[in-house]
């Protein structure tokens, strides 16, 4: 293969990887039923229990991407006419509701404005409404850079009979979230975000009362592939084969996670807020306006409309060019007069934040 | 990441992979929509199209594994009470059946004994029974190491309206696969197989007829993941965002694809034809039955039933442990008697097969 541009990947994710992790992606492969491997996804598994802080047994990496862990998610636990309420604030959670509908739900979108978060009180009456199956909702609103509260969300769903389904992409390792704590029963995540490993696998979490639901399905999983039920019986102790493990992907997460726990999750969360806080600070001195609303900003994903004199492609185009620096553009309403810039990862570094501003400030200085 | 055994590869997949092909998973990361990434993307396309033997324009690699790719075909073409007939002639065969029947189809097995191809006159037969969306069918059924052929089942199926659809999870690079001239619709494999390429990934390819139908559907596809119109519209021109692409992966699939055409897909097709004869004659020598009907057996995977004196998993076992050689046990109604073999890319070399054959004899001689 030609040589690629080497970029620092400031954008909604992919973020930068850890030389390690490459060096594991690209060990030579051993078999999916091979023992050895097969103690591999044990370790996985249980690394993953401690970066989602749960004991649920049901924890893997789904062999996709994070939108293959957000259907895995929907399509094991609504049946046709099962009621879902799904909490809309911008992209993900639209994408929520979509995938909803697509599996036969009757759809309940309780909608806010973007960068501001579903507020619980408006769950709560539509669960006051009428029975639903579960709630589902985005914890980090990677087209916003908002910061969804999830507690009192969860404990009205559940007291209410209904299943809590949490989007954790763009958060899992970044900022808190606590699982079993707040009361989630199916979390999912991708690798490319605050894990910094590359994209393609789904971390994914089902509790035991999710794992209910599905065993008392009356009719079969529309997905084959995603099928939890199945897929379990190859990451637990049965080893079935299902479909065929995506082993060098795996190798990679599995280096991922370990230095993810060497480092510590709260110190991660700190390294996170600090810089991101850090990040938001100089951007709004540079006359951005971040679209987030205060006290529910994600400091690991930035969403900032640029200073008015400032062209956006133009912009983005130079930071990449001349810099070797991606940020995202904006999505939805966003497009062409916002970025989405992470600090995910291997990204959310203190030398690469001031390169990364040293360039902003290049790109988007007023022409005298 | 602790150290791994090293092994020799010839289970069903994953099959051995070059080290050009790790040198390329193993790059640094560049973002999904950054034009050097879409323009390698373009590439894989192409590359794509010249191993299906087509002109299709909707041909990439979908973001799972093989099965990914069998549930992609099934789930963008099928909707509720459509018609589908399936041959099923094996695992793989019954896991179509299987799918086409959650996309909520109406589906129509056409069985034959394990180990022989499904005859063409017996689809034709259901065919005019009545209408069929489409005829679904393997092409390698590697749970028997049978070669399916498929020219007159597509002609027939085509004839009378039904779209055709070719499993090649095991046959593309392996074994001639001429998606155009043979009038295929929708195919999909692997990467795992016969491309060399770690698991991860389902090149598949859809005709402009398919994607007529898929146009013309009155419902939603179930998938969100897999919807091809979706996807499509980020694999071609527009690079609309749908989801994050696995980077990492689809560099070593376009490493892998380059070695492919590099060689000349004769030439791979003749390498595997030869060697694979090489290997079920030694077989036969040594006392294994094999499976798949003469004159339609896939030199690439070969199914085996062991010498009665021989206990399958503890020979198997050792040659594992003892060899560092993995070989795949039997499925389905040949688990625990046979063993299947695969020779497929970089595993199908003369001094590889010449270490196989040698470290079978130990692990099947018979006891004084």
């Amino acid at each position: 293969m030609r040589d690629l541009p080497k970029r620092m990947l400031f954008g909604p994710g992919p973020s930068d990887v850890a030389p390690s992790v490459f060096e594991a992606i690209s060990r030579p492969i051993i078999g999916h039923l091979d023992p050895a491997f097969v103690a591999l996804l044990d370790e996985i598994g249980g690394m993953l229990r401690q970066v989602f802080r749960t004991q649920n047994e049901v924890t893997f990496a789904a062999s996709g991407t994070g939108s293959a862990g957000m259907e895995m998610a929907l399509v094991n636990l609504l049946e046709p006419s099962d009621r879902a309420i799904v909490g809309v604030a911008g992209v993900f959670g639209e994408r929520l509701a979509e995938i909803a509908r697509r599996c036969g739900a009757e759809v309940t979108e309780v909608r806010a404005e973007w960068g501001f978060p579903v507020p619980a009180d408006a769950v709560a009456a539509e669960l006051d409404r009428g029975p639903a199956k579960l709630v589902a909702i985005v914890h980090a609103e990677t087209s916003t850079g908002m910061r969804q509260p999830i507690t009192e969300i969860a404990r009205l769903a559940r007291e209410r009979g209904a299943l809590v389904v949490v989007d954790a992409v763009t958060s899992l390792a970044g900022i808190p979230l606590l699982v079993d704590e707040w009361g989630i029963d199916v979390c999912y995540s991708g690798t490319q975000k605050c894990l910094s490993v590359p994209p393609g696998l789904a971390p994914v979490t089902f509790s035991p009362l999710a794992m209910d639901a599905v065993r008392a399905r009356g009719t079969p999983v529309r997905s084959w592939y995603l099928d939890v039920a199945l897929i379990t019986r190859y990451w637990g102790a049965e080893r079935v084969y299902h479909h065929t493990a995506p082993i060098s992907m795996l190798y990679g997460l599995h280096e991922g996670l370990r230095l993810v726990l060497e480092e510590g999750l709260e110190a991660r969360w700190a390294r996170h807020a600090s810089l991101g806080l850090q990040l938001q600070n100089a951007l709004e001195d540079l006359g951005f306006r971040l679209l987030a609303a205060n006290g529910y900003r994600l400091p690991q994903l930035t969403a900032a409309a640029l200073p008015a004199h400032v062209d956006e492609r133009a912009a983005r185009t130079r930071l990449l060019d001349e810099f070797d620096i991606e940020v995202g553009g904006g999505l939805g309403e966003f497009a062409g007069r916002a970025w989405r810039i992470g600090l995910m990862g291997e990204s959310c570094r203190e030398n690469k934040l001031d390169r990364l501003l040293d360039a902003i400030r290049v790109v988007t200085e007023a022409k005298e």
